[in-house]
């Protein structure tokens, strides 16, 4: 692409080093702003800046937080006897948004990857084998996403932990409730008649 | 959604400002940029900041420039007799890719659009109109997209300089070159063969 302008080549520039954002979304959005009042862009570079400076990450569980300790691991209700193993906040928000979990959690940052070169080092992993070595833990839940890379995390993090006597366990995989059988997965279909469940849990559940 | 941390959830609120993106997107924009260097964000918000703030617009075509004259206007080398009304910076880059064209420009920065609430005022078509009265301009190429507003504005600005003894003319409309007749709309084939040209210009263009 040719540009009449450097500044408008160096916002779009920029603004395509984004993940999904190609060249021409990327032109497309730095004109929007252009058009909008100077406030606006002002406001996302402000809080941009300020998100990447002063974000912290919580020392007990590392997820995102403004204070030293987030709010859910300061929260004294919560169960701190399990410990649900994530990959981001994002997976953190999505379980909160249950209100069906009242542990805490642990977010790793990330899975193992060795293609694009995520080792366990990389991950909060360290933190957590020595969190379970302290006695408070007794359950571990692993949330990761059930991909190779999920599952590779999962096996070495449960190699790690192997004899401290925790309970560990992953979340259920199984058909989405109101999903029809014949468009699910085989894998999914075979786990969830392994895995079946009494009755009389879905009718408590309602 | 709930974040546990203000900071984030600002700048995601920012982020998803911009069109066509959402919360989850702007979610994952804004952990994307945790993951990276510092220097990116503030790469991304500086040039931002600068585009917002220094951006000019050519004195004369009303296009995106860094300077009071822009580059095109500035060229001594383009006929000055003819000029090629358009909607944004971006149909000028599209028609200067062409590398066919050697008039100037007039950027609009935008269209007629009642729904939207753009009115003539809010375009440079006094600008045109005050232009072409000088007497350089001997024609001007409609080349705005063939919607209803499209239409409308090439027709408001018809009016405007009608007397003036200008020549108009409007791009071709026509099947796309490689396209196979069979898979193009009624209005367009219709147009292409009411408006064809004769053999040997098609010739020569290769």
């Amino acid at each position: 692409m040719d540009f009449s302008s450097k500044l408008l080549e160096n916002a779009v520039y920029e603004i395509s080093q984004l993940p999904g954002i190609g060249k021409r979304t990327a032109l497309r959005l730095a004109l929007h702003l252009l058009k909008q009042p100077k406030d606006q862009t002002s406001a996302l570079s402000n809080s941009l800046l300020k998100l990447r400076e002063e974000i912290k990450f919580c020392s007990n569980c590392h997820n995102i937080s403004d204070v030293v300790l987030c709010e859910i691991c300061a929260n004294p209700k919560r169960d701190e006897s399990i410990v649900c193993v994530v990959e981001d906040i994002r997976d953190v928000m999505a379980i909160e948004n249950t209100g069906q979990y009242r542990g805490l959690y642990h977010v790793l940052g990330g899975r193992i990857s060795p293609m694009e070169g995520v080792g366990p080092q990389n991950l909060t992993i360290d933190s957590l084998v020595n969190k379970s070595k302290e006695g408070i833990i007794k359950e571990l839940i692993f949330a990761l996403s059930s991909t190779m890379e999920g599952d590779t995390t999962n096996f070495y993090i449960y190699k790690q932990i192997e004899g401290m006597g925790l309970k560990t366990s992953t979340i259920a995989r199984g058909i989405a409730v109101g999903d029809e059988l014949e468009y699910a997965d085989e894998v999914t279909l075979g786990r969830s008649i392994l895995n079946r469940v009494p009755f009389e849990n879905s009718l408590k559940l309602g």
